[in-house]
């Protein structure tokens, strides 16, 4: 028996009203697969005098990146059309690590259809697109950025996409769980005692 | 004598229909300061049939931020008040390797002032804020999510804010040239011969 392997919980799911709830319902999703959820460190943090609050939240989401066996990364879009930018600098930084990630986004859209619905998106001579302010969209039918779903391509885990009503656009864990169940697989296939990470 | 120092060249300046120019400028800029700039990949590559095209750039893209002493990031919002995601992931992924980083935007308000301009924004009970769809603004006066301004406060090289006419929201150089001017006092402070990171 290997001790439980841990999974970092990252999305803008702390952003929620109800974080802790939402926080609280991963963790449990993890449990009952025998993995630990680690939910980001809150804004209910008590820095001691003198330290910048937002240091002590970035150095502890940081800690516990680096601590993960494998991330998972709720990047459904969220204050545009692509995902939240503190969950895709997560992502960068425990792709950078080697941590196994895992990703799902509950707007099933390509990232070019969605660009459209936040403005002018109008085709260039070159078959291109270009959106509002003539800048050029990506078409590559991916859910956002290329270096977003390429970094899940490339991995072989490429990101869940679910279509889910705006009411339950934060909260429905479909997605989440098909990223867990792909944890599972992964853990059976390889038979890992403890994740080594060059 | 050493050999210049590269510097990868990361924001949405891959996005502008005159992307080549300014790259080109911003090469200059690093040449007039003996540092060599490394563009980014653009969608001109020519990838080998079979090759999926977004994730032949994604590869070309993390090999040349692994490959660079330094990294430059421009992080003015892109469509929504946030920094454009291709940009902060490879700061997440730059940061992780422990390549020294800097960033500028070209928008010098705050991300709850910004946030603000894009749709309804409330006080909550707590002296909080909250977002048109309910969810928690972060109030630390950073230029976005604390994940990106506190990653360059702790590395003690604050993002450089500057305000910019819309007409010159991508292409006004100032932030990107005060960055470099960092590098170079960066340079002369320790005299390395040669970055070697951990």
């Amino acid at each position: 028996m290997h001790e439980s392997f841990t999974v970092y919980l990252a999305g803008p799911d702390v952003f929620l009203r109800d974080a802790a709830t939402v926080g609280a319902r991963k963790k449990a999703l993890c449990a009952a697969r025998g993995l630990t959820g680690l939910f980001p460190f809150d804004n209910e943090a008590e820095p001691r005098s003198g330290d910048r609050l937002d240091v002590v939240i970035y150095k502890a989401n940081v800690d516990m990146i680096r601590s993960a066996d494998f991330a998972v990364f709720n990047l459904t879009p969220f204050r545009g059309p692509s995902a939240d930018v503190g969950t895709v600098y997560e992502l960068g930084y425990a792709r950078a690590l080697g941590i196994p990630c895992f990703g799902y986004s509950n707007d099933a859209r390509d990232l070019r259809t969605r660009v459209g619905t936040f403005g002018r998106l109008a085709a260039d001579a070159k078959g291109g697109w270009r959106d509002a302010v003539d800048m050029s969209v990506e078409d590559f039918g991916n859910a956002d950025n290329l270096m977003i779903d390429a970094s899940f391509a490339t991995a072989g885990a490429p990101i869940v996409r679910n279509t889910v009503p705006g009411s339950d656009l934060y909260t429905d864990l479909r997605g989440f769980e098909a990223c867990l169940e792909a944890i599972v697989a992964w853990t059976r296939a390889t038979k890992p005692q403890r994740i080594v990470r060059a």
